[in-house]
């Protein structure tokens, strides 16, 4: 790790904190103080000048009229103030030996030139001090193992996953739409207008960072393309990145919300080609590939296999395979013979795409050996298997996995996360169901041994195709 | 309605049923027993003729040796046996005076060609007695105002949306996706191999049928390609299809599917463009354009305004609104000085996209405000709102939408449908969300107001944009 880096470490691993911008009214400052209390973190305190009484807590934290006050060293300080009382309290931060400001405060260089000059001057300021800066604009820093968070009820847990983002909101959405998945994070980063520490900086740190072993970025636009280019070569850990402003309008939207230049898109799209960058342009996307890169599984070639009950789907995640570059496997002899031993003989097709038959529906044994028979066939590479929900096989699957350790792709027609809500007492009937409160903790497991799940079959193809491309094209892939 | 669509009509209100292939032991023939009596169909006999002893129920249906034993009149019969059987079936029907026959046992053309000669002779048969054929190899018809059903645990409720598709497993898994979408059906169809009343014969129906009001279709390939493109060209309803096997590899899997010659995907695109018909690619798609057009309002222009809580959202939708064709409206000056009056000052946009900021995620007010305000915008023909998740604001929506009626695609991270799960405990005490329970309902009171809910902001753009071109490019359309 470098000088740089093991800085931003030392700022991950704060044991103390002094937050301004909470009142006894509750807003905003209040919020990002229920998140720090909700992760534990060790030792918070509340500055704030206009309370001037003794022994005042708000939500259990006590309250300091300033720093000096407190009387014990400060590592990090939020500030979540209106923006006019950002420059003295940055001052006042320096001054008592605070180690790094997250400045939650917007209203500064993506608001106007006046707000540019702003953050010119407080970056001055934290240098004097060296002092760092994460913002302004931004939601700051999220670590659940040292009790850092930027939102109330985000999960506790750790894991492996490292977010970057531009969006304090999407870090924020990127967290909760992570948690039903049972997905979780080492760190997440919003950096907002980034006047000191920026992409760039916490790219690196991620890339060292042992912790992380999947970097997810959603970012407007690059200050140091040079730089970004140096870094996406040099980091052997999957990227993911969702860059928008990519077209007028999205630029023009991405220049007041944060300020940035968005740069040439088919630019972007070389360099993210030649370095095995994975792009995705939506949330859903994102948590697709998060899903198929949190523990990737090596691999050759690209021949793929596609299990389905349904044979509608099986035809159309065939078009979704060639659309994606895949390449249909073709099943060995011994396969085939072995899967006509116990597919329907009606409604069904051994050939690839393996249609299993609304027989599937009734007798999970079906399934069960379709796995095991298709998984060891040495022709084939990948899997793409179509549900129309999860099932309790989903256990076969990540058993045969140990032993066959082949990249999977599992698309689902109904979300597998409301497989069991209220209403699904019609559908429990019909259907073999798993409990919704199990499924985080099911999609844990099997993107742990692998095995990703998507809302339909071009997303699930692409994420197959995307973890050939890596491995194969990547320069930096560890295969 | 013609002759042919007339003796449709007369199928789908058929008032007595026999039902071939049920047996003591259980299996599909039983599922679809149960199916029927789910959805309380009037009058239901199984014929069996290995079973003698008189009197025998099954789940609470009569037993008969033959249709001749009942010695009442049977409008319909179901014939789920091993396909050997079902010649001997066809001419017993026939010779009872049955009207139609629902072949849902599989093993015919798709298979090879001596099932194709077997089904020319099942025609043969069907003619003679001027008897209607469905199938085989499909589930065969759904419809909850007359009782039938293809699968239990169906709704029994009515909708306006019907369904034509030459996959069995679609037809039945759209079911359940709709149902937990709050979508209902008037009439849906999986006429499989179609040796007699086919895709175009459907179509035609649900084009006169007055209980239909959306058409949408998921076909594999269509025999007779002039009569599709004059009936695409004559019908006054929206119609949406999912086509499969577009490629290679999808042509193939096609042919084992359903024996399908699917065509030169291009020409396709032409015919779809060329008559207004919404082109989708899975069954997600379909979800999200059945909702954008289960009642479409009519609309000139495509000015559209984005509204979103969180701001990366923002940006990504307004480069999904560009890529999708639509144009960012620019809003009038009197209402970017109303929204300036209530959007917090800082880390939020008055100008389109409309950022609200984060304080939108705990100020209910913020959004109704937006709606408000930006709805009325005479520069605005069309909304895109991008939310974490459904608020329960969707009722100002409902209410501004009864004076404004403009198309609304709202665009979720957090899908509608799991926002009340059990691991939603963390999540309510940060968000302001809904009973999951109740989301059917709201879906479906929002779709009748032409406001559709989509899993990203890309899907809903083109949702939009598909709802100007069907009301400006489309011939046929009613505006």
């Amino acid at each position: 790790m470098n000088d740089l880096s093991s800085e931003i470490d030392d700022i991950f691993h704060s044991k103390s904190m002094a937050i301004f911008g909470v009142s006894r009214k509750g807003g905003l400052g209040n919020v990002l103080l229920q998140a720090f209390i909700d992760q534990e973190f060790p030792n918070i305190f509340i500055v704030n000048p206009t309370i001037t009484e003794s022994n005042l807590e708000i939500l259990g934290i006590p309250v300091f009229s300033d720093l000096e006050s407190i009387g014990k060293p400060v590592d990090l300080a939020i500030c979540s103030t209106h923006p006019k009382y950002v420059k003295d309290i940055i001052i006042e931060c320096g001054q008592y030996g605070v180690k790094a400001v997250v400045i939650f405060s917007a209203g500064f260089g993506e608001k106007n030139e006046k707000g540019k000059k702003a953050e010119e001057e407080l970056l001055k300021i934290a240098q004097k001090y060296k002092m760092r800066l994460i913002g302004p604009n931004c939601m700051g820093l999220y670590c659940p193992k040292t009790g850092l968070s930027f939102f109330p009820a985000l999960p506790t847990e750790s894991g492996s996953l490292g977010f970057i983002s531009q969006s304090g909101s999407i870090a924020n959405i990127l967290g909760f739409s992570c948690m039903v998945k049972g997905i979780h994070f080492s760190k997440s980063i919003s950096y907002g207008n980034a006047i000191d520490l920026g992409f760039n900086d916490f790219l690196e740190y991620l890339g060292y960072d042992p912790d992380t072993k999947l970097i997810a970025c959603y970012i407007e636009g690059v200050k140091d393309g040079r730089r970004f280019i140096k870094l996406v070569k040099k980091i052997r850990k999957p990227i993911i990145i969702w860059k928008a402003g990519i077209t007028p309008a999205g630029e023009q939207a991405a220049q007041s919300h944060t300020g940035s230049l968005c740069g040439d898109n088919k630019l972007w799209d070389i360099v993210f080609d030649q370095y095995g960058v994975i792009r995705v342009y939506n949330l859903e996307e994102m948590m697709s590939m998060i899903q198929a890169f949190i523990n990737p599984i090596p691999v050759k070639n690209h021949r793929v296999a596609i299990i389905s009950g349904p044979g509608g789907p099986a035809v159309s995640s065939a078009d979704a395979c060639e659309m994606n570059n895949l390449i249909l496997a073709e099943l060995t002899d011994e396969s085939k013979k072995k899967l006509q031993n116990f597919i329907p003989e009606f409604g069904s097709s051994t050939s690839n795409p393996i249609d299993l038959s609304l027989q599937a529906t009734f007798d999970p044994i079906l399934e069960k050996n379709a796995y095991e028979i298709v998984g060891r066939d040495p022709n084939v590479d990948m899997m793409l298997i179509y549900l129309t929900m999860l099932t309790p096989r989903y256990k076969d699957l990540i058993k045969l996995q140990e032993e066959i350790s082949k990249p999977i792709a599992i698309a689902t027609a109904i979300d597998v996360n409301i497989s069991s809500d209220p209403f699904s007492n019609y559908i429990k009937r019909s259907f073999i169901h798993i409990r919704a409160k199990k499924v985080p903790n099911i999609i844990k497991k099997m993107n742990q041994k692998g095995i990703s799940i998507h809302p339909n079959e071009h997303i699930a193809a692409k994420a197959l195709y995307n973890i050939f491309q890596y491995y194969n094209k990547s320069s930096k892939s560890n295969f």
